[in-house]
């Protein structure tokens, strides 16, 4: 298996650590939209993406939406396994943007190797400290960046994962990542679009001025 | 020295480790209103509060606060030593908001004693956790409540903390653990005392009407 290639932290192991995470780890296939982890479930344990993308978001009473990170190839994610710490007092969904193949290693394996191992409890630490990186800039962005330059730095960002300015998005999704609404979005889209930023058509966003983009993001 | 009945896991260090850490703590009396740490400065090391009280906030480049959380007696301040983890990747500032004893561990021997401790690693990732608990609460009230219901919350915060009813902050004070205006402040303010929620005098804010501020939180 490879999965030691994608765990930073392997090598720290001792052979009884490395053969309880063999022993216990499961290797899924998720379909895109599928839901893989929500607040309120159980402790789903530690999720290591092969390939693929998830969505790190929380949720209002309303039902309002905001991402909070996004985890790609290689990266791990934490708060599905919020049990292993009794200080994370928050509730996460998890949600594949894209089909993703991910190993899970069971909360309760991880707990206890944490525990006992120096490397890993540091490696924990840098991953939730990337996280808190996340939030604090989501937070600067919420206070102190108006809508419209949070809109362009949202198109910026994924024009840059999907790799081209013929974004497939709906203002829906748009609003859900920056938790506003989709009025609201699409009255700022035709903004940009009378701008020449912008072109919209059924479903699409697509980028015509990248620079004017960049600059009204800050970027 | 009483330090080692502050700092919870004292008692799994070895000799060597506690020997360290005595030999470099240092003790300090901090006057209210004095900035401990700001982001742009050295790495200060570890605060941890003997009594007091500290705020820790972000500052927008036109000066515009946010409290991001306080720390009391017994609370320890990990981003104060930023530096110890290559992660951190957002600045703080930490302000006495009261006369502060405390001791500063010095980033580098922290460090070093957590890269080799597993205690003192889990002990530091649920600080971590707490704080990221405190963040993403929020990020759910700057999202999802409207400022009157921040502005009731915090009342009661003051309160709650201070012992007291009667409130003796500024408007400008309270919109900057907001992140606000103290114009809009001043406006919500005057439109609680209209609804005989709280009663207005210079530099006086003094809650009448405890429930109705309480109905009004959500709390």
């Amino acid at each position: 298996m490879d999965f030691q290639n994608y765990f930073p932290v392997w090598s720290k192991l001792s052979a009884a650590q490395q053969n309880l995470i063999s022993g216990h780890l499961m290797s899924r296939t998720i379909s895109k939209g599928t839901v893989i982890h929500n607040g309120s479930m159980d402790c789903t344990g530690l999720l290591l993406v092969k390939s693929g993308q998830l969505r790190a978001y929380i949720l209002s009473d309303e039902g309002r939406e905001i991402t909070i990170y996004r985890l790609f190839d290689r990266d791990m994610c934490l708060f599905s396994a919020s049990c292993i710490m009794r200080s994370i007092q928050f509730e996460i969904t998890i949600e594949a943007e894209k089909d993703t193949e991910l190993w899970i290693i069971p909360a309760d394996i991880y707990q206890s190797i944490m525990a006992e191992s120096a490397p890993v409890a540091n490696y924990t630490n840098e991953l939730m400290a990337t996280r808190f990186s996340d939030v604090m800039w989501l937070i600067e962005q919420i206070m102190w960046k108006s809508l419209d330059k949070r809109v362009a730095a949202f198109l910026l960002e994924e024009a840059s994962i999907e790799g081209t300015d013929k974004l497939k998005i709906t203002h829906e999704y748009i609003a859900n990542h920056l938790g506003s609404h989709r009025e609201v979005i699409t009255r700022m889209l035709r903004y940009f679009q009378n701008e020449g930023i912008v072109k919209l058509s059924r479903g699409v966003v697509e980028i015509t001025d990248t620079k004017k983009l960049e600059e009204l993001s800050d970027q």
